[in-house]
């Protein structure tokens, strides 16, 4: 840190950076009081809890409220470009996160709405910034970008067939045994298919048994298909990481192990290679 | 589009083919169309819906079955061979969305089968020959094609293994809790192996429920191999994908292994290897 | 078949092998006989189809318990050694697919045991040794084998593991709930764990509910386990069949392509390489 | 075992050593006892059985607390630095399966506890270091170890989802329907989204059903991302332990690429190379 910084330029580097340790310890304290805010908001939904401890979570709440108020305010001082935060995505979700308090003064019941304080624990992935969790986080992020597209071709024909089974189960079930209608058909097809299995609505007639075991097997089988997909594209990336390292100044070759002297593939000695 | 092209044969273009603009317009108009039918006919069965609004969807069920009337009469007039598309699948299926609304004047629940057209919604696949998902689409097809045989060997002693476990459950827990038949026994197998779980069907006996705890962990541990098929097949293809990539500057051979170091189909050296 | 043949050895072939047309025969009608009284055992077991039908089945069962009676004299009568066949797997499972209905005639309820005559079904990979499917399995089997150990650790560990979460629920729910016992709480993890979820047994207090979520997220990440095994296991697998293939004479490279005409790593003339 | 072995040392390589004939039989000797004393316990917990044979397992819980009475302290004896013993994972775990017995002198219910003992059950892979199992184990240990933090990646962000969909459902039905409390729709989100399904709380609004069939799909999908990567780290790890496999012949190197021609380390030909 330059001893040449203004206070908001020192402000600037706690609140929006993580490499310093002023910005670290900014960072993790605001984390554990989004996890304590949101435990209130949590703890306020169960009726139990409410009756007896109500004055203090309310309380409890209106801390948070002002506490998250003054560094949202905060951040809009120290930006430089202020509209450019209250326009981006954590922007919103801060101030999404004080509104509700406050509408909760005229309309009753928009406090629930304070849950949407859990969206700001993704912050969390900033503190990891300094840990290799976020290098893995985005090896996997890559992964799924490359299989994006068989992904959606998977879940589009996962979804037609719910819709296809659905439909005949309906009418083999025949408004019985919770079979009412289509599109709830449709529901239990996907609970079946993806091997959940509430067993709210369960097939009553021998036929709807028959093809509700069919549709099971099938939901078995084919949950092979998107793991084989994200397991062959992890399995290449990991691989093309290992070849990117270095190449054979001579023959060009690569896959060279990490203590090569020699090229495995022309002898040629490995202290001339690129990286 | 040549200018010189029939009525005929430019509806031809815009119906079966989605390479033009008019056409992919048409497809997606389609769609549209169908997904608004299947959705009309999906909300009729929802009994709430059906009484206050019953009219409207009957409207609706007839103002479509007209439209697909029109364009299956269109399909028949631009074919050159009417009768092939008359016998092919989407032929069928086209026929079957249609029917039923005109059967339902006759005998009544018949519009039930108009749930047929959701098959039509396959139709979507032509649509999305534009863009790479068909490829994605295509290259997941292969990869099942090709452990197609791992598969069917797989649910064949799933299937049988059921048979014998549900039976050996019909003789412990004996006609209480539900294992009233061996049919039924079996249906509860597969609910349990497949980790599926309605509990609709449950054990009650202590050794019924040392017999399901070694099925659920079997099933399980069996969910392992379709997996491990489809991953090994999806990365086996993608490698030779891969090494497609590479060619010979000579004679122009793909396939070439990763440390090649001379073209297999010539012999040139592959340092001059384009990528 | 050559003429000289005896009645016995012609017979030995149709019955014990599988490769002349009269061989196939056989077992396909075998097989269609033993599924057809699996099937009527089945249908037994229904109240209903008993009471109406009851009479019918009795006399299918009879039929065929005399034809699988006469074909166990047969294989008897064909074979070399007849006490090897008695004593072989198959043997037994034959021997114990007829006995059931004689002893029915002096214990009642013992014709239940006929279910035994589903394992006969394991033959059909007899027949389907014709087709390449038998090839798959054995490569299936191979893969199995080879990551037995890895499995067996596996399942001891989750069986250890589920023994000791069982306890803890215990310990938790006391008594309610349905966590009436040590052995009943573990019944309950392994259907959590497996991900199963039958929901006779539910956790109901909140520290309960907690640690059941703990040990749902576990049992949906170890799945990766198993799964991993088996697709590492049929990768290097299938990579090794490729491998075996050919290997060249000069530099014994191998990996080659399938069409190589010359070694990819030295140029040699793959004309000369060793399979 | 050499002659001039004092009593002491003797005992040592019994008790603490797994490589002689009386070490091995003294392990086993131990885990059968385990095994049998955490059977008692668990039989205890079964009203039924403690009613009829309460005295039984009363005096078994005593012989074995007291046999793991004098293996403790012989343990104490034998080892140079007691201390350590005591301190170490495996000596906290042996105070804790003797002290409830005691305990439940004074105070009643404590004997609960003795299902500690289960743990010691993880002694069976001391007897398991003679075979090949405990290499597979620590094969296994090392790819989840490799894979570890891409694994915790994935539980968080798998348990931030859940707490924002259950939030959501808690929002949609609105306490009715078990969604009472925000809790307890985490609960359900997490049953829900690692397709356990209990069914003890399911959604019955039509907008809770659509929510719940996006999250079913949503962790039907996501099952792969794990499996992937376990399935990648296995098949690198798998790979790594083939190479090993070749060494050089002059300079004895071993991790060769499939397709070496030259040692890495020393530029020797690899045609004489060793497998």
């Amino acid at each position: 840190m330059a001893k040449n910084q203004t206070l908001k330029e020192r402000l600037y580097i706690i609140i929006f950076e993580a490499d310093t340790f002023a910005g670290k310890l900014f960072d993790v304290v605001l984390l554990v009081a989004i996890l304590l805010s949101v435990l209130a908001v949590m703890l306020e939904s169960v009726v139990d809890i409410k009756v007896h401890h109500g004055e203090l979570l309310y309380t409890i709440e209106w801390v948070f409220t002002i506490l998250f108020s003054l560094e949202y305010i905060a951040r809009l001082y120290v930006s430089e470009k202020p509209l450019r935060y209250v326009k981006s995505f954590y922007g919103i979700i801060d101030l999404l996160s004080i509104l509700p308090t406050f509408i909760g003064l005229v309309v009753s019941g928009a406090h629930s709405l304070l849950i949407i304080r859990s969206i700001r624990l993704l912050r969390v992935f900033r503190v990891l910034k300094m840990v290799r969790y976020l290098g893995e986080a985005s090896s996997l992020m890559t992964a799924l970008k490359a299989s994006r597209a068989k992904i959606i071709v998977f879940i589009g024909a996962v979804f037609s067939l719910t819709v296809i089974l659905g439909t005949i189960m309906y009418l083999i079930e025949g408004g019985e045994n919770g079979f009412t209608s289509i599109p709830r058909s449709i529901y239990w097809a996907v609970v079946t298919l993806t091997t959940v299995g509430y067993g709210d609505i369960a097939p009553g007639t021998t036929l709807g048994q028959i093809v509700a075991t069919a549709i099971m097997i099938l939901g078995y089988g084919i949950i092979a298909v998107p793991t084989g997909i994200v397991s062959a594209e992890i399995t290449s990336q990991s691989k093309k990481l290992q070849e990117q390292e270095k190449s054979c100044a001579r023959c060009g070759a690569i896959g060279h192990n990490d203590a090569a002297r020699y090229c495995y593939q022309c002898g040629e000695s490995m202290l001339n290679s690129k990286k």
